[in-house]
């Protein structure tokens, strides 16, 4: 059973899941920029990973690909791993990827921890077995399900992070907040995630309950049959957004695509299951207030229909499959939209974004 | 449920698994050699094989490494498959090992079926869910454990194999036969395999019945935390004799150290556990016979002794681990035994075998 551990120490709570784990050696897994928060665990806090080899991997998604796999291999070969030895991730979403990646098939499998140092890496990648690497210009080609034993949550990390990272992993929140529903969702509309002084204390507070969303379901679903596709809502629209922008050498994070792709979704539901309107404009205001519009016009449509039927997750080429909701936390998998609604939820998505 | 099965029309049996799978895409993964047999299959019998796309890699125990799995990877992202594709695995231990890794890691997981050429191949490698590639100069280094959803298990490859690789196969189906117990075990001392006109069909049969042993075996400890080591049996020693023919660039296969590692394995169960003389002698006369003595002489056994220790299934440094028989058929794991016991052990093997 996997340990999901929130905390304002996390030093202190690393040391005690390791204690249970009795490794042999401990191994972390740090970006060149969290190897700096590293001194502050491993001296005031941490005993274990003060006697820990740490290896380090250059930051960025870049270069969350073979090469980099192959490093890690090679450092935790050289350093003298076992199967009994014990991987730290200590970082964002690439860290965790590919650092449960690479614990997941060293000897054929040795125990991980994550220790996720972003807001995105937290809410998103640390929990759900989801590992891996991009290849061949696609993300996350490369990988296997498979859950870290232990995964420790803090917002103490987050004091350093710039905005647009934050927002970025606050997008998920909101999506996880429509699928739990309407009493979630109106705190996390209520919070001031802009704040120069964020309260990091609610922010932990809720970050539990949102991990504690994706979490069920992935328990319920853990390799993607089913009820998992619940957490796409908002990510066929999102990933084509994403991509168009790519494309186009004007990158938006993709958190910020998600946050629109989010209300495209509950317009196609408003449209297609119901969902309430009140709730569709409050998110809407959100997200126009802190991501603003996608930059696209109309003539943008048939590119971005194309890349929503390319979307891996899409089994039947010739309609674009869809999360929906009947409204907060009623979710309805493998919804169908064709390409006219798509068309008309994009105009109405803008026209309620500003663009 | 994996799916395990016996033929001597291994294209039609194929054809009928792969229509139970209801695959997208089928591919085939084959080396150099055995790319040459698929006409047969793909024409006269399977009809799935037809149609599907081929991936070739260099045969041989050097290529099961990084360069050739990427080239598997970029070979099914570039020829489109998807999560409902099927990777059928056709050739020895390499391809079955490179092929299932590959498998287990595009796109998080793919099926696969193994249709293992060689008799080595389908009595070790294609059943059991070990797959992975040798890395950083370690066999086996880096991989999972998955299973394939199918094997087929056929002789009729098997007369075009050297005689080394038979019997290289062979005594792993000795290694199951002490296993099994005393009856398995004489079926396969009286058995010709050395025969100009091998009998394909009886050699089905033992094919079956060592299978299963190792089936059985393993579905009762699929990632290797107890019971599952008794298939180590012979491997302690045959290992170490396997590394030090190779550090003095005079190889040999890896089924001839393991029948010469069978023999000390008995001597040393002979020694500690009561194996019963007149099993070991036949066994010893038998290994004698087919596969000759190691060339070793007691200035190798300090040698010997590292590699033992050095082996990655030994958790413990000082001590060596072995599985040891006190008969055919009762197997005692996680024995240990003394650096004089060993040697004393390698004495009376060598003279067993005529060194």
């Amino acid at each position: 059973m996997q340990k999901l551990i929130f905390t304002s120490a996390p030093g202190t709570e690393l040391d005690k899941v390791l204690a249970e784990m009795r490794p042999g050696k401990v191994f972390v897994l740090a970006d060149d920029n969290t190897v700096r928060l590293l001194p502050g665990l491993r001296e005031k806090e941490s005993k274990y990973l003060s006697g820990a080899q740490v290896i380090t991997i250059p930051a960025g998604d870049a270069h969350k690909n073979l090469e980099t796999l192959s490093h890690i291999w090679m450092q935790l070969s050289q350093k003298g791993a076992t199967r009994t030895s014990v991987l730290v991730n200590f970082g964002g979403g690439v860290v965790t990827d590919i650092g449960g990646f690479a614990a997941a098939t060293f000897k054929r499998g040795i125990r991980f921890i994550n220790v996720p140092t972003t807001l995105l890496g937290a809410v998103d990648a640390a929990v759900g077995g989801k590992t891996g690497i991009n290849f061949a210009g696609l993300k996350n080609e490369i990988g296997v399900f498979r859950e870290a034993e232990a995964v420790v949550v803090s917002t103490v990390f987050f004091n350093t992070l710039p905005q647009a990272e934050l927002l970025s992993g606050y997008a998920e929140m909101l999506k996880h907040g429509a699928l739990q529903g309407e009493e979630t969702l109106l705190r996390l509309l209520g919070f001031d995630i802009d704040s120069d002084n964020l309260d990091l204390d609610a922010l932990l507070d809720m970050l539990r309950e949102s991990v504690m969303v994706k979490k069920r379901v992935v328990e319920s679903d853990p390799t993607e049959q089913g009820l998992r596709k619940t957490l796409n809502l908002g990510h066929t629209i999102g990933h084509a957004l994403e991509s168009l922008a790519l494309e186009r050498n004007r990158p938006v994070p993709h958190g910020y695509a998600v946050a629109r792709g989010l209300v495209g979704a509950l317009v196609l539901s408003h449209i297609k299951a119901g969902y309430p309107s009140p709730s569709l404009h409050s998110i809407a205001a959100f997200v126009k207030d802190k991501y603003g519009a996608p930059v696209i016009t109309c003539d943008d449509y048939p590119r971005l229909l194309e890349l929503m039927t390319h979307d891996k997750k899409n089994t039947t080429p010739d309609a674009v499959n869809f999360t929906l909701l009947s409204a907060p936390g009623k979710p309805e998998i493998n919804r169908t939209a064709s390409p006219e609604e798509i068309k008309t939820a994009l105009d109405i998505t803008r026209d309620l974004l500003g663009a």
